[in-house]
């Protein structure tokens, strides 16, 4: 259940040639119409990839007829020669598919500061154009893993005749800063690109960018909803953004679950904050302490490492008056130890952490994952 | 050559059985005056321990008799018991050394969370007031040490008479969150805590404020400076100010040297800068990134990390003219790759990493170190 669940699209993922292992590199997404609304949204990083660069011109009109992803290279900090790499790329795909290029996005991930062999991305299009299907949308979401273990697909199937889609890469936003999050939602719902683009960030806003497992902020991450309308059925807004929602969170759990080299699963969750921007806050301070992700890994319920990372956010709070809970376990209260530490149990893959700010009313949930060996490992050797 | 090279200071280390290694784990510096002038710096973070509460208010008025430390417990998220124990221990060593307990500065360093044993800290003091002697500065860095390797002292001695003497704990800033940096400088020049105050805040700002081994910061941190004007030399401010200085950088690097598992120390040095504060902001978010760290650890040259990290910032550059050295190769100019990264060198364990921002003439350099699986393992069994 991929991209393809929607009505009016065919995908491809094939060999380029572009990844040293041979491993399929290229997927490409039509997009059949009738309509061709579309919207994006994109890393906020300043050192921004060529493909992102391309791509944010090609959506500014809300048309989108294909798009095309290719893992195996960032083709970032590659100058005025990488950007001529993209171009070219959605050229070849225009030129395939009989469409503009000026309607092609561009995706691209891998290493930072090496340029894409254009001759072989082209011949991939040739490929992936001829190969595309209703029944390649697994063969797409496959094509674009880098340090992936498994491809991320999901689905939404409305009793109404409608459906969203969207396959996913990114070893679990731990390593965006090359092994970037890429995303592909389609849906056959008849929806403009206006309402398209406000479903979209509402999703990703409480999905994609509430995980963070590493901090480090790629510059290639984009994550793209296309609307064919092929269904013929127009849903609410409300339906339509609540099935978007759906079927981001399911792949951004699947990204967390795949994070690189990580043995827990976290979810942080804030409550009784001053504002929903509060608790991302302070979710996000906690998610990034390499000491608490650290204590995780070796199954030590350190609360100290909780509150030192919490205390350093200017969030409303009273430091004295926070409540900390680690798997149901109340640990801390009011600047107190309360019950033991000995009671918590962290050997499954599951770890809840409750912080009770208990200044006002909002609360959230950031998801990240532990600092392990394994992690290191896969870091220290990547491009090497 | 430490606390003690200034005249008018004795100090102790000992053994109060805090730890539970039975290793020295109380250390306590005494000014005999003339002066009792003092100035101290703070932990920013809003998650405060109880002996900086005491500390904050002892600081005031600008005069100190004594500093105790101990490690083996943070004293921090403690409660009502936890302030009573770092008053109690106060008031002991004002007992001992027939001083005032508002005149006693108190440290603590080790696991958040855990009541610290007030009968055995009171007796550690007691012991250590009979050891307090010129030939003990020595045992004082000792007693202070936790997850650190060696201990960390300096001096300054001035030709004209005067000098200053430092003694730090902290594996590198690497584990503020618990491992806490204490230091504790001394000086027999002659000088007002005014001028103490702002020769430690000129010389933090660029040395201990510049040490970013994880971007977790303590609840803990102190950093003292105590006067005694037992030379009876009152130098310049600037000659006074630039001993600090000296003092803290050799103990900071020292701390850098000792950082928990790291086999790699990092100078980041941006350059070009709009200003100062971009410069720092820009080698924090370097000194930070997880997965920089890890491509070091893995002797990787991958400078695509460096801008990745360099992108999140709001400092002033324009994102395609910048240029990084690594070990002084050019990895990228304006945005393309310029020598190949195969010609850097990283098996050193000195790296040397250049950002040159072309938007001004300021320039900072911030220092971190690398991240590996022995950062991890140590983190990851520190309370259990």
């Amino acid at each position: 259940m991929t991209v393809t669940v929607a009505k009016g699209f065919v995908a491809a993922g094939v060999r380029a040639g572009i990844k040293k292992s041979g491993k399929p590199d290229l997927a490409l997404v039509q997009n059949l119409g009738p309509l061709n609304a579309a919207a994006a949204v994109f890393t906020s990083n300043r050192c921004q990839a060529n493909p992102i660069i391309w791509s944010k011109q090609v959506i500014v009109d809300g048309q989108v007829s294909a798009i095309v992803l290719n893992s195996g290279g960032a083709n970032c900090y590659t100058g005025p020669q990488g950007f001529q790499t993209t171009h070219k790329t959605a050229e070849a795909v225009a030129d395939a598919l009989e469409i503009s290029a000026g309607d092609v996005l561009v995706c691209s991930t891998g290493l930072i500061g090496e340029q894409l062999d254009v001759e072989k991305l082209t011949a991939g299009v040739s490929i992936a154009a001829a190969e595309l299907s209703e029944e390649h949308g697994q063969a797409a979401a496959e094509a674009i893993m880098t340090t992936d273990s498994v491809s991320k697909t999901a689905s939404f199937v409305s009793e109404h005749g409608w459906s969203v889609g969207g396959m996913a890469k990114g070893a679990g936003m731990l390593a965006p800063g090359l092994a970037t999050m890429l995303v592909v939602l389609t849906t056959d719902a008849v929806a403009s690109s206006q309402d398209l683009d406000r479903a979209l960030r509402l999703a990703t806003r409480v999905t994609f960018d509430r995980l963070d497992s590493d901090g480090c902020m790629s510059t290639n991450d984009q994550v793209t909803l296309m609307a064919s309308g092929a269904s013929g059925v127009e849903p609410s807004f409300e339906d339509l953004a609540a099935a978007v929602q759906a079927v981001s969170q399911d792949l951004a759990m699947q990204l967390l679950r795949d994070a690189e080299g990580s043995s827990h699963d976290i979810a942080i969750r804030v409550s009784k904050a001053a504002s929903e921007d509060d608790a991302v806050k302070v979710g996000r301070s906690v998610a990034r302490n390499n000491l608490f992700k650290a204590a995780i890994y070796g199954n030590d319920p350190n609360w100290g490492r909780i509150l030192a990372a919490v205390g350093v956010t200017d969030a409303a709070f009273d430091p004295y008056d926070i409540d900390v809970l680690i798997n149901g376990i109340s640990v801390s209260r009011k600047g107190m130890p309360d019950q033991s530490r000995d009671l918590v149990d962290l050997k499954p893959r599951e770890v809840a952490i409750d912080i009770v700010l208990n200044a006002g009313q909002h609360e959230a949930t950031v998801y990240t994952n532990d600092l392990t060996h394994e992690y290191v490992t896969e870091n220290s050797e990547y491009s090497s």
